[in-house]
């Protein structure tokens, strides 16, 4: 048995990072964040798929009182749908996530707009990363979150679009349980859990674009691991 | 517009608690915890299913390799069976949850046993809160977190359970987003997040059974909130 840890060994700290200005189109969201937050190395930093996307140009024009026009722009970001009730759409985005609507969003953009996903939320989050590193020095991971609903159980919940430098999944097949058998099949999804955390300071009105993560085990940095590892091949995927 | 907040106001610590020795049943779980740490007001207390199963009994007789004992025990767990695939049943326990083998799992406990979810989690989560505010003074919530699979996304994250004193699901239907736009439909489930949360400082050998989540907002507190809340109605879930 190793000693009892001092008490607080371990602990997690999850910041806002409050300022970040209003992001538009070519804006240099890492450096608005760096700003506006210190970083420190093992930070992983959080950023909503709102201000990526709004930096990248995902923002196209719609009209909000026209239900047609958001069925198709759902239907044009989607591979393919999974179910549709009312105007609620679920469907497969062309990264492999699904989600309600492709991501297709109207809140927290002006009127008459929506936000679309980044084309490709992986590399919008290794930009952020070597943006982040070569401005501050400091060797930060970078997750992109965005909110999604899910079955069975009500209520949204953040997970990770994006990813860079730490693992999305953990596999802790060959490790051993606190009774010394081993744990099978048991593969985390921390890169979800580390979005939800950050989500809870967020604010209500999601005000806060940004969260970092501070503490999290250094063994889950990774170099070159992807959201996209946690999309579940749908051969092994019991609900589609 | 308000003035910029302080750095760092509004973040969340996230603390294991270290020294929770093995529990048995009948276990005083409250007091355990009271023991191994100093709780504050507003504090999450959140505690594994594990622990709780143990404290009341919840650990049956099964042999490990009789794969037709474990399939008649997850049976006996589940109100219905929703997939089946080789060994891995998706069913409806009878609380309302969906998950994997109905809660039935034989990791960390000693080989030859399996832990069953607990009978009422709900009340599980309400008799360890008033349990741990008599033994301290400092009005806490507390959360029972077990470990769900989910469709289309891979790797587990730990979800809520039981619940009391936080809300489950926050509704933000007639707040304001940042543009000053009613935010629709969102019913947020911060108790999974904070569930997810605490998971991230448990450790890998999940011998860290609760964490405290402190700093959340003071606004989620509920005197009778329930995790039974996050069960999405049936006539309302898109994948059954």
């Amino acid at each position: 048995m190793n000693p009892e840890p001092p008490p607080g060994e371990g602990s997690l700290l999850v910041l806002p990072v409050h300022g970040i200005g209003e992001v538009t189109r070519a804006a240099d969201v890492a450096a608005m964040i760096a700003d506006a937050v210190t970083l420190e190395d093992g930070d992983v930093v959080v950023v909503t798929q709102k201000i990526v996307s709004k930096a990248e140009g995902r923002i196209v024009e719609i009209d909000p009182d026209d239900p047609a026009a958001k069925d198709a722009l759902v239907t044009s970001e989607s591979l393919r749908v999974l179910r549709r009730r009312g105007d609620l759409v679920i469907s497969e985005t062309r990264h492999g996530f699904i989600c309600a609507n492709a991501g297709v969003d109207l809140s927290n953009v002006p009127y008459g707009r929506a936000a679309l996903l980044p084309v490709d939320s992986d590399r919008s989050a290794r930009r952020l990363r070597d943006r982040l590193t070569s401005l501050t020095g400091a060797h930060v991971a970078v997750i992109i979150s965005d909110t999604f609903g899910r079955p069975w159980r009500r209520g949204v919940v953040d997970v990770a679009i994006g990813c860079a430098g730490v693992a999305a999944v953990v596999d802790l097949r060959g490790s051993l349980d606190a009774n010394g058998r081993e744990l099978l099949a048991t593969e985390l999804c921390i890169a979800d859990e580390i979005a939800s955390a950050a989500e809870l300071v967020m604010g209500k009105d999601r005000s806060v674009p940004v969260a970092i993560v501070r503490g999290t085990d250094p063994t889950w940095a990774r170099r070159s691991s992807v959201a996209a590892e946690i999309i579940r091949p749908p051969s092994e995927d019991l609900f589609r």
